[in-house]
């Protein structure tokens, strides 16, 4: 998906909200840097997808603050604990369902609701109202995905977020686990989960995981890994969550399920679903 | 108030619905005024406030579309139109009230929210469910306005928008109207309204309407007529409707009262109230 001139107001709040984590209260300092992504922004190539913008705004801020560290990491490691910590609720709504798959399904996709790039405020109490959202909602339905899973036998599961991870590890669960590649960032960006999330939260222990080898907060094919390209390329279903990941792969000739919720008009437009809406389902 | 990082998303959101009024569907003409913006954005004299940094914004807009009309003047004329039809509603809900001043000026309050540069859709339905809200809302206190209101012998009140000046008139006609001037601004910009629109609710049959002479959608007081600045000066209390007046007049020392919705955090942070808030006092 392109980015369309929507998206503009969207990266100066990623940008701010990045500037926060990096900012050391050199006010004169945080204004350059603003300056300076607001003329990056008017020179760059309208035609990437809005995760390289992103990219693109998150590099100028690590290098004016010349730090390369991972600003993100405590919250992600609190993102993961919390979800952790409901991990026995989280399967009781699985087994007490009468469709496991279909739940647990429905849960992978409200948590992508953890995500700061889109959200600002990742507020905990909100959670259990997604998930009564996500298990109500009608307009969803589990069976395209659920087809494509038996049949396939090579299945490449792009992840996104930290604590994310974590419902996307109770599907799994559910799951013929040894057709099944996992994916994380190949480097850190914004809160999207990395192998530290992966091992944290326990995935590396259910399924392969690999990492994209890749630092965009989706997946931009042309800058993966040869190891990352290959599994893409050999699989026969991807399953890909959240914004990010449908961003840069919407227009991919390949069997790819999105997943994910619909947080603003420019990805509801695209997909042809309402903004808040979840989301199972190819590019229409 | 100073313009904050916080404001440049907003001010992205206010150009592109700008740009929206006034494209031709060229996409590349679009673009590159898109591309103009923020670069002038990266420019900018951050010491500005909001309003004065909208209206560089429009001036572009206007500027490369070479169109020097009012774009908003349909949308509004509607807003007007609609508010005039409840009008009667209106009047029943301060004539069943049991304080008549407090109701209206928690009316005119409500009537902040037909502001097309903080909201992007202004939802008739969701007046009603915002009446209600002003007419219950707890912190929200008139004793301060009224009795500046009864002291004083020269008030002048500066409206805001279109729609919102009918909600103005309803509140103007529970005071002493021969003790109030009524502002509108200069030159269109936004959905601010103009002495078309205070003739057209009958506002100028009820008290002396005079223009601030400047095309801010706020006041800019070096940028307002001799003859307001006169009015302004010689004024004992101000009363200024909506964020825009607040933002340009928040350091004027003057017996100000603001009455407002509050719209956004970085106003709410200043006036040290909540977003969604209902405001009738001085700034803090």
């Amino acid at each position: 998906m392109k980015t369309y001139y929507e998206c503009f107001p969207c990266f100066m709040k990623q940008a701010l909200r990045t500037l926060k984590h990096f900012t050391t209260g050199d006010s004169k300092h945080d204004e350059m840097i603003i300056r300076d992504i607001l003329h990056v922004l008017g020179d760059m190539d309208f035609t990437m997808s809005p995760p390289e913008m992103t990219r693109e705004i998150f590099d100028i801020v690590e290098k004016y603050y010349g730090k390369t560290g991972d600003v993100y990491f405590h919250e992600k490691r609190s993102s993961n604990k919390y979800i952790l910590d409901m991990y026995s609720e989280l399967e009781e709504f699985i087994v007490k369902s009468e469709d496991h798959f279909d739940t647990a399904m429905r849960l992978a996709i409200t948590g992508n609701i953890i995500d700061f790039g889109a959200n600002s405020e990742f507020l905990n109490e909100q959670i259990h109202k997604e998930i009564d959202n996500a298990l109500k909602y009608q307009d969803l339905d589990s069976g395209l995905l659920k087809g494509e899973i038996d049949k396939a036998k090579n299945i490449l599961y792009i992840g996104d977020n930290a604590g994310e991870i974590v419902f996307d590890k109770l599907f799994i669960e559910q799951l013929q686990k040894e057709k099944i590649t996992y994916t994380v960032r190949g480097r850190h960006v914004l809160n999207d989960a990395l192998m530290g999330d992966a091992k944290m939260v326990g995935m590396t222990e259910v399924v392969n995981v690999i990492s994209s080898g890749s630092s965009f907060p989706g997946t931009v094919l042309k800058d993966c890994s040869k190891e990352f390209v290959e599994k893409f390329n050999e699989a026969d279903l991807i399953i890909a969550k959240g914004q990010g990941n449908y961003e840069t792969l919407s227009d991919v000739n390949k069997n790819i399920i999105f997943l994910l919720r619909i947080k603003c008009p420019v990805v509801a437009r695209d997909i042809g679903h309402k903004v808040g809406g979840f989301y199972a389902g190819r590019k229409n």
